[in-house]
């Protein structure tokens, strides 16, 4: 993948549970907005693709489209699909990542066949032994990205390690942080708290050529302790989705509330738009979709509940990735250590 | 350790962070509000707790003063302070417990101190590899009983069934749920999701004398999916804090929004009431303390913050779980597998 100037995004149209309706138009929204900045090309069924895009005016824009017979459904084994699907959106989309005639894929589909896409066909990292999904928190501070978010729920030390890496990289080049702080995601700050595997790595990340801040706890995610939160995909997966429950529950309490009386209900309606403004970073629409870190490539995961717009922060975060050689810095980043 | 009609119970008056004074106003609560229903059993510096009991009027009160001159504090490690404090409350109140002259154990002192005195000096309960501390989350539905909730790091499978049971004994007891739903918490439904761990765990889970309804994922606890469940100290701890810290982040960021006006600020005052309602029990005050679940007795542990009516709320606590024998059907659940 070479660095170019005008990078060319592979938008998997078919991926989304409102595919390929706002993928098209997330698409167009971004082309129309940034007409100079990146090239976007379309994988899918292509009549369909085309029957959705008469409904746009796409006349100037830098917009192809490239069709792709098949569809990974959501309920689709990852790995049994991506073996009978050869022609499918995401495995299409990728090979033409993979052969150079793009610089990024994008998709909001089935996360797991992403995410095997991404690891055989762009294949990894050279030093990174397992690639992973990273996932944004919101919090009290900038941006706290934690990782791994749900690919691998058993991992050694070295693993932890990596995703420490990819996690510094990721944030210092995407958000300009210099040296963001990463943290041991642990149930105490001492170096001999928490499992086995926690306190290996906390040895290995003291020496890591990042800003190991050193453990941080289940309090410090929203908190914003750290920029990197580094975890196993068990535990991430899990905060992750208790996080996710969060804005859902306090509706239900509020609700609740706003039934015992007309007052009470008055008094909710005041504070609905306010509470919406806050929680909206717990939300994926400004977010950008969540990078697959470790692969030789770029690759971005969005929601299946995208919306046009969440989709064209991805089109516009995938661009972005794809100009800052990311990779090359996980690379160079990872071989400092094998060289002690 | 009998049945008594009237359980007496131990109160740390040394542990919290305002003691003796929460302890004594909150003991001087309980016992206004159920004079018939039990006794209470003050543990502590004497003159000091004597100093405190003078500015209330505890005339025909079951109150009774046992002197003990040490003080475990919250920085002190728990192992090293047990055997060092000898006379320490925790330690001397433990210890009326173990020799039958009180029904139960209630501390807001050091948990790990506790924890370790329940265990040294209580012993387990037949059949218990591991005591326990479990959590109460807010849930949409009844109770939500998380454990373990930062005891025990690294779990074998043996570990976690033993809580799944002790956590259904538990609710089904205290809060009269019949068959109490227990889930696995994993990162997916089906049975091949988790790590290795979680996965052998689901397959012993899946033959225990309880109401197993399979793997929960994070966003099931707040939604209230199980009554019970069941994961190891790491993920557990993290998951707390982590929901701990959701009120503080959800305040900052109303307060953000309050501060961009003055009719914003005028929104997010009237919003203040129903959102401390709503929130209420992600709060201590109400839980009545977590228990310690697998030791030879009833050892309730509450927040250093306590205050005085979170204090009122263990000893009542502790006094139903003196006469609910949830012991002996721990033994014999655990039992009905081991004859298998």
């Amino acid at each position: 993948m070479g660095l170019s100037p005008k990078p060319r995004i592979v938008l998997d149209a078919m991926g989304g549970d409102y595919a390929p309706a706002n993928e098209i138009a997330g698409a167009v929204e971004a082309l129309r907005q940034f007409p100079q900045d990146f090239e976007v090309i379309l994988v899918g069924k292509e009549s369909l693709m085309r029957e959705h895009l008469a409904g746009h005016v796409t006349g100037n824009l830098a917009l192809t489209v490239v069709n792709a017979d098949e569809v990974i459904t959501m309920e689709d084994s990852p790995t049994a699909a991506l073996k009978q699907k050869k022609n499918s959106s995401i495995a299409v989309g990728m090979r033409l990542h993979q052969e150079g005639r793009a610089e990024a894929f994008v998709s909001t589909g089935n996360t797991g066949a992403v995410l095997s896409a991404s690891t055989l066909i762009l294949g990894r990292v050279k030093g990174v032994s397992r690639p992973t999904i990273a996932a944004f928190f919101p919090s009290e501070q900038a941006v706290c990205l934690l990782l791994d978010a749900g690919t691998n729920v058993d991992c050694k030390p070295q693993h932890l390690y990596e995703f420490a890496v990819m996690g510094s990289v990721y944030v210092n080049k995407m958000f300009q942080i210099d040296r963001p702080r990463v943290g041991l995601l642990n149930v105490g700050e001492e170096e001999s708290k928490g499992t086995v595997v926690a306190q290996e790595t906390h040895q290995l990340l003291k020496s890591a050529p990042i800003n190991f801040i050193g453990n941080v706890e289940g309090r410090d995610i929203l908190k914003g302790t750290a920029h990197v939160v580094v975890c196993d995909g068990f535990v991430g997966n899990i905060v992750l989705k208790f996080g996710e429950s969060v804005p859902s529950f306090l509706k239900s309490r509020l609700k609740r509330y706003a039934d015992q009386s007309f007052l009470k209900k008055l008094r909710i309606g005041l504070v609905r738009t306010p509470l919406k403004t806050s929680l909206k970073d717990m939300d994926y629409e400004e977010i950008g979709g969540v990078p697959v870190l470790g692969v030789n490539g770029v690759s971005i995961i969005g929601h299946g509940r995208s919306t046009p717009k969440a989709i064209k922060n991805m089109i516009l975060r995938a661009a972005e990735v794809a100009r800052s050689q990311i990779n090359k810095h996980i690379e160079s980043t990872l071989a400092q250590r094998e060289s002690v």
